[in-house]
C-alpha cells in the first residue's frame, strides 16, 4: 500500500468503529449532541496516528480502535466546551452544539463525552488500561492546562514567546503525542521507542501548529480552508505576532501594538498592514525557520525506533505530506 | 469507637488528605477555582462513606483516602457545572465558582477536576485501578444521565413517579451506592459484599434524597438548612407533587397544576396552599411509606455481610441517624 492508501484504510477502519459504537441511548438530550458532533467529520488524524502507530509498531490495528476512538471522543469533548467559551456559531462548517442546542446541553454533553473517552479503554487488559488511561489523564489535564493560557494570553501584553510554545505544544500537541505513543503502548513497544513516538507526535504538533499560524496569514485561500487573516482580524498573539513585536523597529512595533489594540473595521488594510510587518521585521523568516527545526526535530526521534527502514520513510513521508500543505 | 466518634474520626482523616493533595500550580486562573470549591466545606459526606466502607470490610483505611478524593472531586466538579446551568448565585452559603470567576473558568476548572478525580486512582496497583476507574466512569455517567432528566423534567408535563425515582437514583444515590463499593473493592470484599453494600448505598440514597424533598416543604427552618419551600415556589416536580396530582381530587389536581404554571409574588399563600393539598391527597403519606420502605429495603442488605454484627449495628446506626434528621 501506499501511504495515502494506508491512511484512508484506517481512516475507513476507524469510521467503521466509530458508527457501530454510536447508540442511541436515553436521555436523548444529553446522548443527542455526542452523536451529531462526532459525525460532523474532519479529518480524524488523531485517531489515525494511534492506528498508524499501533501498526508500525508489529501490533494488531484493530486491537487500536478503543483508544482511537477515546481520542477522537476527547477530541469532539474539547471542542464543545471551547466552543462554548470561544462563543464559535460554526464548527467544520456546521451549527456548534450550544448553538443548535444550548450551553448547558454543550455543557452536559461535554461532561459526557469526558467520561465516555475515558469507558474506551475498559475492553483493554488491567495493564495496558491502566498505562493508557493515566497517559490519557495527564494528556486531557495538559489541553486543559494549554485551554486555560490560551484564555489568559488574551488579556495579558506581556506574552513570551516559550510561554507562546507551551500553549500550543499543550493545547494540541501533546493529544498527537499521546495518540501515537496509545498505538505503541498496545502494540507493546519498548519504553524507549514509546518515548520516541511520543516526542515525534509533540513536535511534529508543534511544527503543525506554527504552520497553521503562518497559512492563518500566508496561506492560499483556495486550500487553507479558515478565513485568511482570521487570526490577525481577533488580534490574536500569535509566534508571528510575538516575534514582529520582538524583532520590528520602534515604529512598526508601536503600529502593530495600535493595531492589536483596536477592532479595525477595515479588514483588508489591517491584514495586509501587519502581514508586512510580519514580513519586514523578519517574524516570518523566523517562524519558517522554527518550523523546519521542529520537523526535523520530530524526524530524528525515528532514527533510533527498532522499526523497518521502510516504515521510517513511511512515517517520515507522512509527516513531509502534514507540512507541505499549502505553504 | 461511637458512631459519631468514629465518623468525626474518618472526616478529619479525609480532610487531612485533601489539604495534603491540595497544590498551588499554574495557570492559577485554572487551580484557584478547583482550591476554592474544595474548601468551601460541606459534610463530606461521600468520602467519609469511602473510608467507613474500607473499615468495616477490614480494609487499611488509609489506603481508600484515594478513592475518597475522587469520589469528593468528582462531586465537587458536579456541583460547579451544575451551578452554572442553575444559574445558581450561592453554594455552602458563599458565591458560586462561575460567579466568582466566570463561566468559562467554571466550565474550564470542572473539566479539569473530573479528569483529576480519575488520576486519584493512579497509585491503586492496575487491577484495584481497573475496577475502581470503571465503576467510577459508569456512576459519573449516570449523574450525568440524572442531571439531564431533571433539566427535561422541567418542561415536561407527563414526568411518571417511576422515571422520578430513577432521576433522583441517578443524580444523586448512584454516587454514595459507589463510594461505599470502592471502600469495599479496596478491602477487597467479596463480589457479593460489594454488591450488597452498594443497594445499602443506592437504597439509603433514593431514602436521603425523597426525605429532603420532603423536608423542603415540611422540615423545620431552624434545622433544615435551605429555605422551606424552595421547591414549591420553584415549580420543582418532586415526588410529593407528582403523587399529589395522581391522589388529589379533580378541583385540587387542577388547582395545583395552575399554582405550578405560575411565579406566584405571594410566596407564603402559595406554599401553604399547595402544601395542603400535599398533605390531604395523601401524597404525604405515601412518601412517608416509600422512605420507609427504601430505608427498610437498604438495612435488608446488610443481614448477609460477612462482617460483625457490632459493624452491622453501627452501619444500621448511621443510616438511622441520617435518616431522622429534623422530619
Amino acid at each position: 500500500m501506499t501511504n495515502s492508501d494506508a491512511i484512508g484504510y484506517y481512516r475507513d477502519l476507524f469510521i467503521s468503529h466509530l458508527t457501530q459504537n454510536q447508540t442511541q441511548k436515553d436521555p436523548a438530550n444529553l446522548y443527542a449532541p455526542i452523536t451529531y458532533i462526532l459525525g460532523l467529520g474532519g479529518k480524524r488524524m488523531r485517531p489515525v496516528l494511534t492506528l498508524m502507530s499501533c501498526d508500525l509498531f508489529g501490533g494488531n490495528v484493530n486491537s487500536a480502535l478503543d483508544a482511537a476512538l477515546a481520542i477522537e471522543v476527547f477530541h469532539n469533548f474539547s471542542l464543545v466546551h471551547d466552543d462554548i467559551m470561544d462563543d464559535a456559531p460554526l464548527r467544520r462548517g456546521k451549527v456548534t452544539v450550544h448553538e443548535k442546542w444550548d450551553i448547558n446541553t454543550g455543557i452536559l454533553s461535554g461532561d459526557a463525552m469526558l467520561i465516555q473517552a475515558y469507558q474506551c479503554f475498559e475492553r483493554y487488559p488491567p495493564e495496558v488500561f491502566k498505562q493508557l488511561t493515566a497517559l490519557f489523564s495527564k494528556t486531557a489535564i495538559e489541553v486543559c492546562e494549554g485551554q486555560q493560557y490560551d484564555v489568559d494570553f488574551e488579556t495579558r501584553d506581556d506574552v513570551t514567546i516559550p510561554e507562546y510554545l507551551k500553549m500550543i505544544a499543550y493545547k494540541t500537541a501533546v493529544l498527537v503525542a499521546a495518540a501515537m505513543k496509545m498505538g505503541a503502548i498496545i502494540a507493546e513497544a519498548s519504553e524507549k521507542d514509546m518515548d520516541a513516538i511520543y516526542d515525534f507526535g509533540l513536535n511534529l504538533g508543534i511544527a503543525f501548529q506554527l504552520q497553521d499560524d503562518y497559512l492563518d496569514a500566508f496561506g492560499d485561500p483556495k486550500t487553507f480552508g479558515k478565513q485568511i487573516g482570521g487570526d490577525i482580524m481577533e488580534n490574536k498573539k500569535t509566534f508571528l505576532y510575538l516575534k514582529a513585536l520582538e524583532l520590528a523597529p520602534k515604529e512598526d512595533r508601536e503600529g502593530l501594538l495600535h493595531l492589536y489594540s483596536i477592532q479595525s473595521k477595515d479588514a483588508l488594510i489591517k491584514i495586509e498592514t501587519v502581514k508586512n510587518i510580519f514580513l519586514e521585521s523578519g517574524a516570518v523568516d523566523v517562524a519558517k525557520q522554527l518550523i523546519q527545526d521542529y520537523t526535523e526535530k520530530a524526524f530524528a526521534q525515528l532514527e533510533g525506533l527498532a522499526i523497518s527502514d521502510k516504515n521510517k520513510t513511511n512515517l517520515k513521508q507522512f509527516g513531509e505530506n502534514l507540512m507541505r500543505r499549502t505553504v
